[in-house]
């Protein structure tokens, strides 16, 4: 038997072939057509097709189509509420893969999300019960294992790490409020404080040859370790801010294990060193749980998604 | 059959004879002896003891001793390590206990902890499968309802929502941290505050005629709801804060509900409409939980304590 694992990016649609060990036996990427779900619904189902007929699968093979998305989900599981990055909005897209995959279940989640359940099962949250996932990118998403289980939220509303307010009324932060978790701790605020340090220190060498409009966050970070002032000033005040989200959420939920992901999390020792002596000084509890980098990278997606109806079990 | 609850508290130390359906059907406070916790633990055998007798039930009608107190317990849930207004630290209760119950059962647990599995019981939190009780007093506490049981915390070390960040960097907490939710949205913060308040304003009626070292709470927020104005900006910004903190709570967990417990939390209405309406312009999602008071008040913890055998079943 196989799971279908989609990944839905605003670059991709990656689609894998994912056996029972969640193992992917095959995998494909496609272009995202940029026009509407029924679009992507018809991609999904011809590339399934495609790739069952090339393992020599049948159809009844299938044992579900999961799909992750950069975005909300609404509390059935049916409608991407937003996902700004594929121009969805109120997008039914489980009945539109319904209508092609007759009575095959189909499961949305938020790629998040599904990438902690991928970390979960093979990844950096391998054997925890109780663990979190915070992906550093653009935003900051990020997923919950809460009774050794994916948790979408009490009420089925997903969960939103990078919206707990760590800073209570300070940066202004996408969601319309102010000083949450993402407004300190992503990709997005790495460059902006960069380019703010580059413009009080002129001879610093974030922006030096290039358009600072163009920095993005691996150059603040590799100015600093090649120990830019500016940039270290600013990677200092990250991985602050970074040391009390994460204690924030050992406080309060005494995780066995806090995984970073997203490209901030490539940065290392460098990151994680500095980090873990924040947690220590922060955490309330003596002992408290690890905090490592996420694994599995651009294949968390496609597992996640594979995983979904196993975590509804 | 019986559970004996067991709420130990600086002042007294209540016992109850617990039916199965966590009605109290008997009950007595004694002093608390401010001594050690041996003959706290000869206290509690001698009124269970009694309390047996005076019900007509045999010993072995006992099905378990639950005891809550104000501070921590380690992860193997044997030794309380910090009961401040107890003087207990690293004190083996269970072993002491035991020594007198032989083979009973015994469990041990954070006060506000058992009062969160109370209201899930018999109180505001009833009917919920994921839901938050924090406890507004002295310091912040609090207790999580996961998966339709109280949640001790992944390692076993417990919850800590008051210390959740809020204000990173922000004012000095008990813990050794700055910043936390209880630094803001404790009693405690809320008499700072007015002291400050009033020595700004020395036409405020917040100290007037008393001495500021004996205000409490509750006169900071009847001067508030009269209409001072130095105590209404307190109290705005007492409720602002704790709004961003019940916020941060729905945002990670979309809880069913968060009550909020404690002496403060009588304030009612003119607490919890503004509060609302903060917790609606700063929660991530539209349909989110409720937040109500709490209902059991000091029978709480005796209820809850009574309840930590079902509760790790």
């Amino acid at each position: 038997m196989y799971s279908i694992g989609v990944d839905i990016g605003g670059t991709n649609i990656a689609i894998g072939l994912v056996g029972g060990d969640m193992e992917i036996a095959d995998r494909v990427s496609v272009p995202f057509p940029h026009t509407d779900g029924a679009e992507v619904a018809s991609i999904v189902y011809e590339q399934t097709v495609r790739l069952l007929s090339k393992a020599g699968a049948a159809p009844s093979a299938v044992e579900s189509v999961g799909v992750v998305v950069p975005g909300s989900i609404d509390a059935t599981g049916s409608v991407v509420i937003n996902a700004y990055n594929l121009g969805f909005h109120d997008e039914p897209l489980k009945a539109r893969l319904q209508d092609r995959f007759w009575d095959v279940p189909i499961l949305l989640a938020n790629d998040a999300n599904g990438a902690a359940l991928a970390e979960l099962k093979k990844g950096a949250l391998a054997g925890c019960t109780t663990a979190a996932l915070l992906t550093l990118g653009t935003g900051v998403g990020g997923g919950l294992i809460l009774n050794g289980r994916m948790f979408n939220g009490g009420m089925n509303n997903g969960v939103e790490l990078g919206h707990m307010i760590l800073v209570d009324g300070g940066e202004p932060c996408t969601c319309g409020n102010r000083g949450c978790i993402e407004a300190y701790a992503s990709a997005t605020a790495i460059v902006r404080h960069g380019q703010e340090a580059a413009l009080r220190d002129p001879g610093s060498m974030i922006c030096a040859g290039t358009d600072p409009a163009a920095l993005d966050a691996k150059r603040v970070i590799d100015c600093a370790r090649l120990g830019d002032a500016a940039a270290l000033s600013v990677f200092d005040g990250f991985v602050a801010r970074l040391g009390s989200a994460v204690a924030s959420l050992l406080n309060l939920l005494d995780c066995e294990c806090v995984a970073l992901g997203g490209g901030v999390s490539h940065a290392g020792e460098f990151l994680f060193a500095p980090l873990r002596r924040e947690v220590d000084k922060k955490c309330f509890f003596k002992e408290h749980g690890r905090v490592v980098p996420a694994v599995l990278g651009n294949d968390a997606g496609m597992i996640g998604a594979a995983m979904l109806l196993w975590n509804r079990s």
